[in-house]
Parts: structure tokens; C-alpha cells; sequence
């Protein structure tokens, strides 16, 4: 296997690409500067904005960073499960004052992204529920990009292989926020574990992997990356950071002894993610389509003023099964702590296995 | 934490004790002689066989072994669903000209294999389904044996704890076989990831951890190790070796590509199992009844009858998530090949988390 961006990392941590605002500019610059790959989120932004966010970060790093770019998928779905779900979430939106955001499909400024991508020549470049052609992946290598595409099933990953992937993110079903799962379709909910995805995957693929889902301490970087990996991927480990632009109230819910449990739904956004528990998600799980980007948009309006009602039971409180082991403190703090433990849990292995 | 038998394996592996036949006093002899840990499976057995196993192993090998029991469970079951499930069984039955076994509820001689544990002083004791009493354990540890509880979720971890257990094996959802559940009930069906239990057992117990679920590779048992285990347990990458005892029919499956998926069900003992999905586990999963070991005792007949008809459809085909990986090859040389992966595997890590 080649040598490639991942493997020159100083530190093989990526920080992973989290929409919503969560991924600031600092914190993906931070992360850089401190010789990991810090990550912008494009996903539900436009595409000037995603440019926006990029000028930001290359004013506090010139080291590789990567962006984040969210596929769109299909524009079908079940429109009466839809207007059901719109019909329930209008009292919701009732009892906050606010209207219920517009039921709308759109590509999430798809083609104008891609400009900015060739346009800005990004360093490294992942992909979200899909994959691009391989014409697409195509150009952005020639334009000197370094192509990801997320995956979470070996028949995910032979197809980015096939288009030309030049690695792949192996996420495990112990991540945080959205599954990237290609197909958004109920009876294609696959929830595989990470290490079960990447034995299974390092077989069948001849690509570098990225490890991600519940990955927030040393000892389980130095797993993942035992288990093959050449570097790993960990969001929820940095959502209590300085840095992080999760609201206060999210980051406050992860140590919040009221939040006990994660849970897959559809409830907030139509596609299935991982998130706290609450009385919103509880509440809509069951009945919520399998509809994206409509579902998103419609509850939009009720995430955002139920953020600034300081009421965590109706927002999206995303977070990976290992949420309880998130440290606030400031991202480099993080990144070498992490190192330490992961070179000591490194060694522990090394003395159980050479004592021949 | 104090150092135990299980740190001064020359091989940290444990092979896991696989009842109704699969685990051999050969198997656990060589994997013993070669510096891991062999297992007999208590289960099933009469405490008499059971001995005679033991004194087996003892003619084979003068290294430590272990014995595992099953810990008995509650009495009391769904009558009426099990009454409906031998209804529809007996068509199975009449099909291959056998009667059903009785639907019987028993301790699998619990009282007087816990006899023979006292009595043959068994270096390493494994207990599976539940927990003995504080007095028990005390008394085995008392009488020179070390004492192993499974458990399968963090709130099982504090019991086996709280119990006096020496060390726990933390068994995740991707093992083969029956799951260790201490308690058998649908709505208590738990099925976490090796790695995130682990991540949640390490932090609330201070013992000493064995890795178990879906290690099939050196890879594998790095990775397990590296995230904290002492040692890793494994069941099905023993399966097809030459020492094992599983039915050619079963050792055949797991290589057969007409058998693409493992699940967990109660279809063929009442207490949730993982197996490669076959007709008998498609048709019978979801009317299987929480109920054990009386649904394993009416079964018995008719996957004893389909074994001797070579039809892996009706029997219990046993694999963790990791089958296909399974090898066929002496356990000797298993072990061995195991342990040359493993180093690589934690060389490679060594040199991802020390370049600073």
C-alpha cells in the first residue's frame, strides 16, 4: 500500500467533519496545527459559506486540512409518512412559536460546492452518504486532492474503491450524528461494529482506512489503529473542546446524569443518526420517515429555538456511544493526551505478545 | 491490579469453552500445552462427564486449563408460548422421523459439577449465564482456583465485581454461540460491541478483562489488547481446527458460501444465541420463545437426527461474526499464526503513535 497523507500525519487523528456548527474553522485549525487533519463540516451549509469557512481556516493553518461534502441522495420518499410526521411536529412547533420549517428535498448546493472544492484545491476531501463518480473523484485528484469516502458496509466499500477512493472511513456503528450510510431506506439500516467493519473491509479493500464511531480515548486509537487502521476519526471526543461550536446546552447534556443512553432515529432529520436520548427523540422515533433533507429542514426551526429556550429535550444532542469519556478542554490538550495514553496502551500490547 | 494466571500466559489466548461437543479435552490440551489457555465447556454435561473430561486433559497436559459452567437461571417461562413452539416443532419432528426432547426445565447439575470443581481443584474457572453467589466464589478462589465471570454489560460487570470475582470475560455481541446474558427475557436483550464494552468495563472495574466476540485474526487479538483486555477469548477461529469437535457439517458451513449471515436467536435453545442464518433459524426465530433450557432439550433430538442426515438446515450452526475467517489447521499452529499477526499488528500501531 501507498504512502499517503494519512500515514505522514504526526498524530493519525482526524478530527471528524461535524455540520451544524460544531466544526468551527479554529477547531479544524487547531487540530492541524497541532499535526493531526482538522476538518470543516460543508454539509447543510452553501457553498459560499463552505468557502468562507476555508479562507478562515487557511488564515490560522498552513498545514493539510481536509472539507467535508455531504452527497445528495435520491428525491423519493414516502410523501403520505411525510405529511403525517408534518402534520405531529406542528404542535411541537406550536408550543415553541415558531413555524415548521419547509418540507423541501434539495442537493445541498451540491455542484456549487464541487466548484469551490476544485476552485479552492482543498488538501484532503471526504464524502458523505454516497459516493461521488468516478469521474468527480477523478478530477479532484488530478486537482490535487486526497479523496475519502465514508463507508459503513463492505458493499459501500467496494463501490468507493471502485470509483477511485483513495481511502476509505470506516464508520462503525458506535459513531455519533449521522450514519453515512449510502441508501437512506429503512429496511437498509445496517448497524455494523467498527472493528467487526474494518476486519471485514481491510480483506476485501487495498486501500488505507480511517477508523471512526466511539473512539475517545488513547487505548481505543491505539485499537483502531492495532485493528489496521492508519488513522482514526473521532467527533464526539471533540464536541466539549474550547474550541467546538456545539451549543453550550449539548455540550452541558453529554455529562448530564438525565441523559443515559444513545439511540439511531430518523426523528430529527429523516436519516438515521446517533444522539442522546430525549423527549423529542423518544417522543418521534417511531414515526419518523425516512425522508432527507425534508425532515431536516422541517425541524430545523424547532432545533434552533429550542437551543436558544436552553431546552435540550428538543434539540439534537448528537453524540457516539462513548459520549460520557468527552473532556472539555482545548483541542491540542486533547491531542496530546490522547497520544500518551495510546503510546502506553501500545506498549501494554507489545509486552503481552513478545514475550516469546 | 495485581498480576494473575492470566498475565503469565505465554500466549494470551484464551480458547473458549464451546459446549455440545465442540471443545475437546485434546483441544483445550493443546491449546494449553502451547501456551495458551484450553477450556472445557461444563455445559450440557453430567457433572460425571464432566470429570471424566477433566481427568482428560489432565493425561495431556500438566499446564493450566479451565472449566466452564453454566450458572442455572430462573425456572419460570412463557408456558404458553413454549406449548405453541412444541406444537410447531413437532411437524420438524415427524419430518425427521424423531420424537422432540422433553420440555423440561433443569440446573444442568449444577450442585454436583460444582463438586467436582472442588474436588479436581481446576486451575481456571469460567462461569457463563450468570453469577454465582459471593460464597461460591469465595470458596472456589479459597480452594486454589482462579474465577472467571462472562458478562455481557456494564451493570453484569459490577455484579461479577461485587461477587468477588478475579477476573471477568466481556463477551460483545459479535460472539458465536449463546450470548452470556445473565438473564434470559426479551426485553433484556443487550447486544453491545466488544470494543464499546470494554471502553465502559475498564473505567467502573478493576480487573482484570478478556476480550471475547468476533477476534478472529493476530490483528484482532492486537487491537483487543490494546483497548485493555489481558487476554482475548476465542471460540469460532477454533471451530474448523483439527483438535475441535464441532460435526464436519458445521466446520463445512462456515465456508460455504450459501451461509452469508449470522444472527442472534432463541430458535434453537430458548436463550439468544449467535448462528449462521439456516432454514430451521429463518423460520423459527421469531416464535421462539424466551425459554431455556427447555427449548434446548426439545430441540435436541431433532439437530442430533439432522446432523447424522448431514443437513446443516436444522442444526444449530454456530459462528461468531468473524466465521469466514475461520481457519482450517492444527491449534498449535493457529496459535502461532495468531501471535506472528499480533506483533506485526501492535509493531505497526508502535509506529503510528511514536514518531514525536
Amino acid at each position: 500500500m501507498q504512502k499517503t497523507i494519512l500515514h505522514t500525519l504526526r498524530i493519525p487523528i482526524i478530527q471528524a467533519p461535524m455540520a451544524g456548527g460544531v466544526s468551527t474553522p479554529r477547531l479544524a485549525a487547531t487540530v492541524s496545527n497541532a499535526g493531526g487533519l482538522g476538518f470543516l463540516a460543508g454539509g447543510y451549509k452553501t457553498a459560499e459559506e463552505m468557502r468562507k469557512e476555508i479562507i478562515a481556516v487557511r488564515e490560522m493553518t498552513s498545514a493539510p486540512f481536509g472539507v467535508n461534502v455531504f452527497v445528495p441522495g435520491a428525491q423519493s420518499s414516502d410523501e403520505k409518512a411525510l405529511s403525517s410526521y408534518q402534520k405531529e411536529l406542528r404542535k411541537e412547533a406550536e408550543r415553541l412559536g415558531v413555524p415548521l420549517g419547509d418540507c423541501q428535498w434539495d442537493d445541498d448546493d451540491w455542484e456549487a460546492k464541487l466548484v469551490v472544492l476544485y476552485n479552492e484545491k482543498i488538501p484532503v476531501v471526504s464524502f458523505t452518504f454516497g459516493c461521488p463518480s468516478a469521474d468527480i473523484i477523478a478530477r479532484l485528484k488530478a486537482n490535487g486532492s486526497f479523496v475519502i469516502v465514508t463507508v459503513t458496509s463492505t458493499e459501500e466499500a467496494i463501490i468507493a474503491a471502485q470509483a477511485g477512493a483513495e481511502a476509505l472511513c470506516v464508520q462503525g456503528e458506535e459513531a455519533g450524528a449521522h450514519r453515512a450510510v449510502f441508501r437512506n431506506a429503512k429496511d437498509a439500516d445496517q448497524h455494523i461494529g467498527l472493528f467487526t467493519l474494518l476486519q471485514q473491509i481491510r480483506t476485501i479493500v487495498d486501500l488505507p482506512l480511517i477508523g471512526a464511531g466511539g473512539i475517545m480515548t488513547g487505548r481505543d486509537l491505539a485499537a483502531v489503529l492495532a485493528a489496521g487502521a492508519c488513522a482514526a476519526q473521532l467527533g464526539t471526543a471533540f464536541l466539549r473542546c474550547s474550541e467546538s461550536g456545539a451549543h453550550p446546552v449539548h455540550k452541558a447534556a453529554l455529562v448530564d446524569p438525565q441523559f443515559s443512553e444513545t439511540v439511531v432515529t430518523r426523528a430529527f432529520t429523516g436519516r438515521p443518526a446517533r444522539g442522546l436520548v430525549n423527549r423529542f427523540l423518544a417522543k418521534y422515533d417511531a414515526m419518523a420517515p425516512a425522508a432527507y433533507p425534508q425532515v431536516h429542514h422541517m425541524t430545523k426551526s424547532l432545533r434552533k429555538a429550542a437551543a436558544e429556550q436552553n431546552d435540550p429535550h428538543t434539540m439534537a444532542l448528537w453524540a457516539g456511544r462513548g459520549y460520557r469519556l468527552a473532556k472539555e478542554m482545548p483541542a491540542a490538550e486533547l491531542l496530546s493526551l490522547l497520544m500518551e495514553e495510546a503510546r502506553e496502551a501500545v506498549r501494554e500490547a507489545m509486552g503481552r505478545v513478545d514475550k516469546l
